[in-house]
């Protein structure tokens, strides 16, 4: 194979629960990176297309998406170089998982190119580089769902260790993104350093009972669980309508809904189609009535991660 | 029936990975109390026997296994009285829930003389006004665990809302009990009131995939998670011998091993009994070199809970 095309999808960070441990990926939207192998060794980025291409840049060294292949050519020697063309799909600085998406696109792409090919758990590492850059912490709860799929619990931070928890069938995702932009190191400026020791215990007992929740296939347990006392607080202030758009969610009957990642984009998870399909409609109205553009999707949550298409 | 005798387990509270929302019960020790009506209404306490009988008070308004049967009866009015007979086999202030376990054994005998009974979560609400007079905060992961038996989730304080998680059959839990007393308050007082925001994530997550674990009944996954990263290191110094303690447990085998409760006792989770005998002599001999008397017990996890005896 001289050259292979990768896509990953949007991922779903801190679903309110599980601040910097829990993400999930959906179906869309997604990156797609295609990347051939050069002689000579280091990355060149000959092109970057879609959603907000000319807000990124070219130089491998300073774009998310290059950043941990660079690393991987280097590590592999032997003058082993890639080229990587980038079509983005996930909006920039939206909160669903755009850097880790290309990321992580760009080293399952190249990894195709290899004979053996790497591991997993080494393309997670190296995708997490980029992260780091992007976002100046390297947290795997975009990453790991946008390699490995499903609903990831990050036991650990360094090295990562993921948990794939189970999901119920009927969990739908209603993704909704206004077009005002959030930068996560400022949505992370937000957060206070320290939690009182008694929200630690609400959040975590929460936490807990969402994960007990998804392996007892219990809706209604997930509902209850899925709310953010620490989090959610600071950062709902910059986004303009969040009240108002959650509000919305949670009267269409989601079982519950919050930033996703760093924000602006909202999230709700909802029981079925229908469900999700009028939580998407009342979600869409509120931020209009805010006058805040915003566009959506719903999904799954998807089970396979980053794949090869050609 | 006149008169009936309830059985209420110890209790093993936090868990290592889930401070004020986890607990479980084990077989032994546990506490006994033989409740009888009688007319005119209010609570009597006629004696306390067994272990450190001698330093409860008999006074029913100040003993926190009366202090929630005192309202009970208030509740029920129609000058319903009752008296009561204490036997404890649970050390004060050792961090065995002790005084969950009297006043969840109080209110379960006593509801057996009622027709109709109380559901059980009212139950919990009565035993938890003792656990409130007992240690000034009624987190009901003493006494959730000692009326339901097995290993329980609080996911909501107030009102107490409870999770059972499954249980892998092998597990065993080996509780040393050092000799020295401390009070639950001192203990409490010991920890900030606060917590770094990394740290409550690290915390949080542990205690998602010690849940996870539980469901999968992954052992390996348990093992990984049981670490207290917030809690334990604040109270360690109060117990002594504790460190030796742990290293021996873990060197023996152990999955995780952490402070009961508030302390001083200290638990180790286990796979199978041999696993188990091991850290109990382990643990057991640690303690002696630190010239600290102590006793102990093996238990699986209890599945039921406080239960009528006759």
């Amino acid at each position: 194979m001289s050259q292979a095309t990768a896509f990953a999808p949007a991922t779903v960070a801190n679903v309110a629960v599980g601040f910097d441990c829990l993400g999930f990926a959906v179906e869309a939207p997604g990156d797609r990176v295609t990347v051939e192998r050069v002689s000579g060794g280091g990355v060149e980025i000959a092109s970057i297309e879609g959603v907000d291409a000319d807000r990124l840049p070219l130089d491998p060294a300073r774009n998310s998406a290059s950043v941990g292949l660079v690393k991987m050519a280097a590590d592999l020697g032997d003058g082993i170089g890639f080229r990587m063309r980038v079509r983005k799909g996930i909006p920039l600085s939206s909160g669903l998982g755009g850097s880790a998406a290309s990321a992580v696109a760009a080293v399952v792409a190249a990894n195709a190119l290899l004979d053996p090919p790497l591991p997993r758990e080494r393309l997670l590492d190296y995708a997490l580089l980029g992260e780091q850059a992007a976002s100046g912490s390297a947290h795997a709860d975009n990453a790991a769902p946008c390699l490995y799929g499903g609903l990831v619990l990050v036991r650990a931070a360094d090295p990562p260790e993921v948990v794939t928890l189970p999901v119920p069938a009927s969990l739908r995702c209603v993704l909704v993104h206004p077009h005002a932009r959030l930068d996560t190191r400022a949505s992370r400026a937000a957060l206070p350093p320290s939690v009182a020791l008694a929200d630690h215990v609400r959040q975590a007992a929460r936490l807990a009972a969402f994960v007990a929740g998804c392996h007892r296939g219990d809706l209604a347990l997930i509902a209850r669980s899925l709310e953010d006392v620490l989090i959610e607080p600071h950062r709902a202030p910059l986004i303009h309508g969040f009240a108002s758009v959650k509000r919305a969610a949670l009267e269409a009957g989601a079982l519950g809904c919050s930033i996703s990642g760093s924000g602006p984009s909202v999230f709700a998870l909802c029981d079925g189609d229908a469900a999700a399909e009028r939580a998407h409609g009342a979600m869409l109205e509120a931020f209009a009535r805010a006058d805040e553009r915003a566009d959506g999707w719903i999904s799954p949550i998807r089970s396979d991660g980053a794949r090869i298409e050609s």
